[in-house]
Formats: structure tokens, C-alpha cells, sequence
């Protein structure tokens, strides 16, 4: 545990510590430390919100000033007991320690004693000053819907007040960025509730950004000789009994009995379908690699508590490709897709971590396959990542069930990390489908696969984008780039002649007449429409434009043909940022 | 009824007598015309087969030498069930013509009585000559699979033998044709037990081929205004309980419930979901028509006997369209859409007849809405259609439930019919949805739907043009377009710089070195290729090309640029026939 880390879970002691303190029947379950802060699930005897979290933070801010330090005691099982005799949530963590045989320590802090694995920081009356309570949810108990639900208080703390200062900042700027408040505003996605939740409707502008995104992975894949190919959404039964799927996706999976009393499922992943393409004829290895790409929904029966916006919905598209080669075309066939991901994410000035995704020893019953095949595949993916970059990081249990994977991390404009593209080894899938191609001695050979995806979920994907460029979408993005204002009606014409030229050059631009100027510009900023064309007397006369910016630069006497260069430029780059 | 219908006719009853004639405990139930012949269906003592056929005929011939005449008779329904005792599914008809108030006839030929409603040829035995008949099948007594398994004959009859020879030869044609053969052998698409029947999956072949016309149809559309927007698979049952579709739809409905316990369907129509895209926002007079395409897999659970190739599937890729307008604008709205149709298919010289489906006055309860709004509708279609054709035909009980159509009959190569594209009018749905626009008036006004869609199912179409074209695709449709071919080792190099530059030039092309030049031809023969060229010796040293085309013509010393030229002419224009 770091020192952010230890911090945090000492202040997650102190909120327990001052909920017990304001209502002595409160039952304190667990407060790990999480991304960015910590949080702490109570028992309540009676429900709290939000405005309850300024007066937990005074009673916090006096209990700490008799903290002077955290006492470790380890304790027998039958005091343990005695000690949290009126909490059944502790007694059955302390059942299962004992059941483990691990050691049951408690910690003391002033007149506070909390069950504890220990990670405390030295002097907490001195170090634990600049923290927040952030928000009350509720929570069931182990996450287990069958289980009590309880109160979750999240809240962070830093060493400094800056650095609090600044993430409270960050917290208020991905509120006005949030994807669920500008998607429907910019008229890029909804939702309908006859339809239902986690099932995006996406407009005619959001259906554009889609195709513009899935158009460029596509131009990347095709140079490295992808091929597209369309599979139907639902499979028998067979298909994923065959795969592991039907297990391993268990609850997630969309099941449909037919009329003639069949199971059908709903595809939640790919893969099973494009072997069947694969295994459609003989292949010979002149034909390898084959390569298969389509951008295609997946449905999971995600529950409706978890569903968020775009982040998890129900119907996924995924822009997929499985490739399917020998042994030793793993390494360029991964390299090849490893560029498509560099030269994708550097367009949008998204920095990439690599993190290694391998299997974990302990619980290999989750997985496809033999050790020996695990050990192998993983070799070959940390050679090919040292090759690669100079800076990975190695993840044990994070691992798809059929194989090792490559995962890429990347970071927004506010800092936040995000998963998104991958490319998966997988030898367990060809086994299980007896996939092979003829080789050069006429025998069948074994042949591998290989999953990758770029955007992964493009819903997600644009979640984050919209939230990265606070829907300010670079112009190669806008759904509209232009907009023409003539600012009365004399300038019509001269504007109807600047409209067409642009519409002529696919430039997807507006012509906007009505209204006065400033409402119109108001709109124009509020749309976050890269550019705006104005015409008034003077651009008449000099045959010029003037051009004001989404970001409020005004440009006077441009020359139209210099600015459709510059724009056109700009978008064939897809240029991250306005060329003026 | 015409008398080539007539001729037909009577040959059924000649078909019943000598299968009663061969197995007298046969019983003979009903023998309508078809298209392009006439079946009848018999509840028989033992089963038979194709083998048995030409038996019948044989009897045929024989029992109709003594048929001069089919003389009618009119019973009571006393002596009709009397003379039927024996055949429980002539006395089922009687019960219903007596029920009906109908006259009860039969007509006797020979010593053949049968119930019949009328329609025969004067002099049998001179007309009754040129037939044949074609198949055996099961079907259903009144295709109702609860009831008994009947043995249906197939035939026809011709007034001429060389009418009948034509056709015979058109049926051996078709079966060459069969794009259940043809696909596959092609690689074109794929259908795998483990995934289920119904549900073909694409090859890349085949994905190039869906993607090419998907992309003309969105060209075309593109011009007209409309937008993509893209829907999931699923919906809560709410949404089709709102449209109608979940009684309409019934059993074809793919049912799913979620782990929550919630009922969803997998979509069998697009329009109830685009609909909450036209309502997500309110719209202005000025945003109308809202034109939304969308090409996306519908799925229906279609009984597993009533699936074949790709002419029934369970995954329809549909090329739909929805436009959002007012009563207005219907007719630009329409008549644009009927330009599309007919760009589109004058491109594969598919010859177009129009029908105007209307509703059926007689069995209203089949519709949604009020007589006084079919009526509307339907003569609006019917004054657009005067506008846009000469010719159209008006089939009663032809309609959508939910409004008129105008629907798009073609002829393919082989002289048989398949409707196509279609049109419809929806004044219901908006109803049902309560979907308006604010007017001029700042008032609250209903809108109306187009449905539309141009292809119709991409499977079914793609199988269609299959048996069209042989699976010899227009060049511009063609998977793979041009094959080079250098006679021996040495040629290879100046093949190699002609295959780069048919490459750089985004022709689909193969350099195909392997094996003898003779087997390579046989293979670019059999894979339908439109153009191969051939480089010998004369070739290099002239810096010349020769050509083959699939129709086995041989074009020496062309010059490479001009046969690029009119290669790139002809694809550009899609033209249906090779250009040399």
C-alpha cells in the first residue's frame, strides 16, 4: 500500500468514527481505499444524504484532532466476537479469517476500534486534514443483490489542500462534461423508455460521429489486409456450448427459446461465430493469415443497477477482428494491429499505457485450456511487448478465459484512465473448434487466433470522447463544421454562394438565416460547432469572409479559398485541434 | 380464369383421377393453380416418391383418352356428402360452402367426380397433352400444422410441347442456378449446424458484395436527404405493445427475459424504434421531413421446415427507411423514393412491375386504425402511382396492418417474379406513438410515416441476383475482378507491375501463379472472374496484355491503359455486362 493509499484508508477509519459518533446504532461494514479516494458501507438505523455530509466532515474534523496514532492489537477470535458482538457484518468476516486461519487484528485510533488488515498512516491528527465527503449511494452487502442493502459514503483526502483543491475542480468540470448531460444536448444519442435502459437510440449526428470513428478503424485495418465479414446476432445453444461460452457467460447472456422450443442466445462476444466462417472450407496456409473484421452489437444482460449512460449498456457494438494464422505469424500479425491502435489513438492526443493481461496461477478453474499452453502464449506476448514499447506493466487474473491479453490504457484530458483497445492470444478457441489450416507437408496444422478490438465498445468509446473534448468534437468529428450566418438579409445571397461552395467540397456545413446574429452566434457556441462563416457589408464587399470560432477567435477579411484549405487540410489530418 | 389456368385445372383433376385410379384408397382433398402449374394435395394409404411419378403420368395418359368433357353438376348437400362419405376433407369443404350459403358442383370427367367451384377446358382429351409432373412434398391440410401430413404433387401443363419443353429447360436452368449451390461454391456465404439454420453467415466475398449494394442504395439515398441512425436489436415489450406489433408479430416474435425478469423481443420491424428517434426531441415544420435509413438485421422465428438458402432466413438484413413528414409532403417524398427504385434497378436490368397493396374491406379487424384513414391513405397512393406509372395492378388484402403499399414487382433472367422494393404509408403508427410537429401556427400537428425499402432483405435479394446473374457478378460487384496470369516463371516480374498497377487502382484484383495456365483458366472459369489477363512472351515484349473474358473471349495485344480505362468506365457506370 502507498502513502496516498494508506492515508485514505485511515480517513475511511475516521468517517466510520464520526457515523458511529452522530448515530451510535450505525453498523460499520468495510471501507477499502479506491481509485481517487475510499469509501465506508454502513448499517444505518435510519437513511442519510447528501445533506448529511458536511455535518459527518465536522464531527470528523474534531474526533481526528485525538488521533495521534493507529494501535495495532491482534486479537483471539472469541474477543474478536465479544468485541463486535451487536455487528453481524463483522462477525462474518471474522468467521471467514478464522475459517482461512488468518490473523485477526483490530486498530485503534483515539477511542475508535475497527477489524483491520492494517495500512494506516503514522500520525493521523497531523496528516488527515484535507479530505471530502463526496456522495451517499446504496450498496448491497458483499454486492450480493440477495444481501441487506446498505450506505455507501464515498469520499477522498490528499496530502495537501492544492491537490484536493484541484481533484474537487476535476469532479465539477466531468459533471459539465458528463456524457449523459451533453450526449442528448448536442442530439447524439437517447434513450426511450419503451425501448428501455442500457439501449442507446443514436441519432442522425450521433450515428455520423459512429460512422466517421468505425470508417477510420476500417481504413487502418484494411491497409494491413482485413477483411469484413457480417454474422447474424443469435447462435444456437451449441455454438457457445462448444466455445465455453454458455458457461462462462452464464447470467449475461440473452436467451431465447423459439417456437419450436430451441435455445437460442443472443451473441455477447464474436469469436464462436467468426471460427464458423473460418471452418467453412479447407484452408491451406497460402490462404493464412485470414483476417476478419465487423463492427457489429453484442448483447449482455447487464442489471439494470449497473447501467450508466453509455459507459455499460446492453447493446454493445464492438468494432472486433479475428485473425487466424500459425505460430509464426503471431508476432507480425500483433505488431500490425499494435500499429493500427498507435496511429488510432494518437489522432485524438490520447497517451497509451500497455498492461499485460495474463492468467492467475491460483484460480486457473477460470480458464480454457493447459498451463503449458498459458505459459506459452504468454511468453510470446511479453516478447512481443518488450519489442513493442519500453513500458508495460504485468497484470495477473486479468486475462480473458481463452487467453492472455494485450490491454491498452489510455488517459483523458482530466486525467482519468480508461481501457480501450486490445489484442487477445488465444490457442484455446482453435482447439475447441479444431481449427487448422493444410501446411506445407499437406498435414493438418493447429492454427491460432488472435482478438482484437480498438475502440472496444464504441458506446463507451464515445462516452469518452464526448467527456475528453467536452463535446467539442474535432472538426473531422463535428456532425456539423460550418455554420453560414449572413447577418441580414442583403447578405443571402452572397451567403447562399459561400454555402454551396462549401456543400460542394462535402464540408457539412448549415446555413442559418434567422434570428438576429448574436442569437444565432449563441447557438453556434452552444452546438460547439468548430466554425462560423459570417458575411455581413464589408465581406461582400471585398468578396471575403470573416470566421469566428467555437472558442470565440474572430477572424476578419480571410479569403474563402485559404480557409476551405486550411479546413480541408485540417480534416483530412484529423487534426485534434482548430487550425485557427 | 384464364384458359392456360383452366388447362391447369382440368390436369389436376386428370392428376387426382389416376392416383385414385393407382391407389383407390387414396383420398384427394384440394388442386389449386400456381403460378407456373398446379398441385393437388392427397391424404394417401402409403407413401410415395419422385420414383412414382412417371407411373402417373403414365395413368394419366391413359384415363384422359376418355375425358371429351367435364360435365357439371349441382348437388344438395345431402348427395354431396353421400357421394364424399368416404373423404372426411371433401365433407370438411362441403360443411363450409353449406355454412357459407354456397352452391355446392361437381364436376365429372370420365368416370371422375370431384367437388370443384369450376374453371376447366372444353375438350380434355385434345387439350389435356403437354404436361409434366415435377415433385413431391408434404404439406399440411390446410397448412395447419396441427392438422395431418397430406401428400402434395406437383405439375404443370402447357398448351404446347414447346411451351412446356421451354419451361422444363427453365427449371434445369434455375437448378444450376440455385443460389443454395451457387453461394457456397462461390464462397459467398456459409450456414454451420452449430449455429443454427436460418442464420448464414458472410464471408468476406459475400460481406464485399452486401457492402457494395448497401453503399449504392445509401449513394442514392444520400442525395434524397436522408440520414443513418442506428437502433439496437432489442426492446422491452412495451415498445411493440404501443405499435401493434407484439399482437401482429405474435409468434414470429423472438422472446427473451432478462435475469431481472423483464420480457424483451429481438426487433421483427425497425419503424417502432425510429419512431422514439423522431420523438426524442419536438420538432419544428422546419426540421421536416426527418428521413432516417438504417440497414440493420431483423429476426423472426420462422418454423424451421419454411426456411430455405437465403430466400427465408431468421437473420433479415433490411435496407430500411423511415421518413417523418407532413401530409405535404408526401408525394415528393414518395416519388423520390420511387426514383431510387427505379435507378437501382434498372442498374441489374431487373424489369419492374408496380402493385398497389391495399387493405381487404372484408376482414378490417386485420388493420389498425379507421375506414376513413385507409381510404385517405390509399387514394393518395393510388394518385402518386397514376403520376409515376402507367401500369400498376391493385391487390386487395395486400396492405401492411398498418397502411398502404406500393410494392415493386421484378422478373429476373429466368423469366420468374420477386417482389422487391416497396413503399408504404403509415398514417397509424404516428397515431399510436402520438407523433407531431409544431406548425406554422405554433399548433400541435400529426405527422405521417414512410416506410420504405429498396432491396428489402439484402439475404433474399443477394440470393436472387445469384440465380440472375449464375453467380457471374457485373464486374462492379464482382468479389474478385480481374486475375493476372503470367504464362511461366519468367513473365513474372511485368505480371507483377501489371497487378500493381490494377492494385494501385483499387481494382480487386488476384496474381494467380501456380500450376499450369490451362488449370488456372479452369479455376478463373468456375470462379465466375470477369476478366483474367494473360502475360506471355508476346505480351512483354510488345508491353502488351491479352485477355480472357468468363465467357471464354480471347482479346490479344491490348494495350494495358486503355484496357484500364474502359474497365474503370464500365465499373463506374455498374454496368450489368462485361465491356469487352
Amino acid at each position: 500500500m502507498n502513502d496516498l493509499d494508506k492515508l485514505r484508508h485511515s480517513c475511511a477509519h475516521l468517517l466510520a468514527a464520526a457515523v458511529v459518533s452522530l448515530w451510535p446504532d450505525a453498523k460499520p461494514t468495510i471501507g477499502p481505499v479506491i481509485d481517487d479516494g475510499f469509501y465506508y458501507d454502513f448499517d444505518l438505523p435510519q437513511p442519510i444524504s447528501q445533506a448529511d455530509l458536511p455535518k459527518i466532515e465536522k464531527r470528523m474534523k474534531k474526533i481526528v484532532k485525538n488521533w495521534s496514532k493507529f494501535e495495532k492489537q491482534q486479537l483471539s477470535c472469541q474477543k474478536a466476537r465479544q468485541l463486535f458482538k451487536n455487528n453481524p457484518f463483522k462477525l462474518e468476516l471474522i468467521d471467514e479469517l478464522q475459517k482461512d486461519n488468518q490473523p485477526i487484528t483490530v486498530y485503534k485510533s483515539g477511542d475508535f476500534i475497527d477489524l483491520c488488515r492494517g495500512g494506516h498512516i503514522d500520525k493521523p491528527n497531523k496528516a488527515i486534514k484535507h479530505f471530502k465527503l463526496l456522495s451517499v449511494a446504496g450498496a448491497y452487502w458483499r454486492g450480493d443483490q440477495k444481501n441487506k442493502m446498505l450506505t455507501r459514503i464515498y469520499g477522498t483526502c490528499f496530502f495537501t489542500q492544492e491537490e484536493l483543491d484541484r481533484y474537487l475542480a476535476q469532479l465539477e468540470e466531468a459533471k459539465k462534461r458528463d456524457h449523459k448531460k451533453l450526449g442528448p444536448q448536442l442530439d447524439l444519442f437517447t434513450f426511450s423508455s419503451l425501448v428501455g435502459p442500457g439501449l442507446p437510440l443514436w441519432t442522425p449526428k450521433g450515428t455520423l460521429i459512429r460512422s466517421l470513428l468505425d470508417n477510420f478503424v476500417w481504413q487502418l485495418r484494411s491497409q494491413k489486409g482485413y477483411q469484413k465479414v457480417v454474422i447474424p446476432h443469435i447462435t444456437k445453444k451449441d455454438l457457445y456450448e462448444k466455445s465455453g461460452h454458455w458457461q462462462k457467460f452464464a447470467d449475461e447472456l440473452f436467451k431465447i427459446k423459439t417456437r419450436e422450443g430451441h435455445l437460442l442466445a443472443l451473441k455477447p462476444m464474436n469469436c464462436p461465430h467468426h471460427t464458423q466462417i473460418y471452418a467453412s472450407r479447407q484452408r491451406s496456409y497460402k490462404e493464412l493469415p485470414q483476417r476478419y473484421a465487423e463492427t457489429t452489437m453484442v448483447y449482455r444482460d447487464e442489471q439494470t443497477g449497473e447501467l450508466g449512460g453509455l459507459t455499460r449498456v446492453r447493446s454493445i457494438t464492438q468494432d472486433d477482428a479475428h485473425v487466424f494464422c500459425r505460430f509464426n505469424q503471431i508476432e507480425s500479425e500483433i505488431s500490425s494491429i499494435w500499429d493500427v491502435v498507435n496511429t488510432f489513438y494518437k489522432t485524438f492526443d490520447f497517451p497509451l499505457q500497455v498492461r499485460l493481461s495474463f492468467h492467475d496461477p491460483k484460480s486457473f478453474d477460470n480458464y480454457l485450456g493447459t498451463p503449458q499452453l498459458w505459459q506459452q502464449a504468454e511468453k510470446i506476448i511479453r516478447q512481443i511487448a518488450q519489442k513493442n514499447t519500453q513500458d508495460f506493466s504485468i497484470a495477473a487474473g486479468e486475462a480473458a478465459f481463452y487467453g492472455p491479453k494485450i490491454d491498452f490504457i489510455s488517459r483523458d484530458s482530466l486525467n482519468r484512465q480508461w481501457q480501450v483497445a486490445t489484442i487477445q492470444l488465444d490457442i484455446n478457441m482453435p482447439e475447441r473448434f479444431d481449427l487448422f489450416c493444410i501446411n506445407e507437408k499437406g498435414e493438418k496444422e493447429r492454427v491460432v487466433m488472435i482478438h482484437a478490438a480498438i475502440m472496444g465498445s464504441i458506446e463507451r468509446f464515445i462516452g469518452i470522447l464526448i467527456e475528453h473534448f467536452a463535446g467539442a468534437f474535432p472538426t473531422w468529428l463535428s456532425p456539423e463544421q460550418v455554420w453560414v450566418l449572413p447577418i441580414s438579409d442583403k447578405h443571402n445571397q452572397y451567403a447562399d454562394n459561400i454555402f454551396d461552395q462549401l456543400q460542394s467540397r462535402s464540408i457539412r456545413s448549415v446555413l442559418k438565416t434567422e434570428g438576429s446574429l448574436n442569437r444565432r452566434l449563441r447557438f453556434f457556441q452552444e452546438a460547439k460547432i468548430p466554425y462560423a462563416i459570417i458575411i455581413g457589408d464589408k465581406e461582400m464587399e471585398n468578396q471575403q469572409i470573416s470566421i469566428r470560432t467555437r472558442q470565440g477567435k474572430q477572424l476578419n477579411n480571410i479569403n474563402l479559398e485559404s480557409f476551405l484549405a486550411d479546413l480541408q487540410a485540417e480534416i483530412d489530418r484529423k487534426s485534434a485541434k482548430l487550425s485557427c
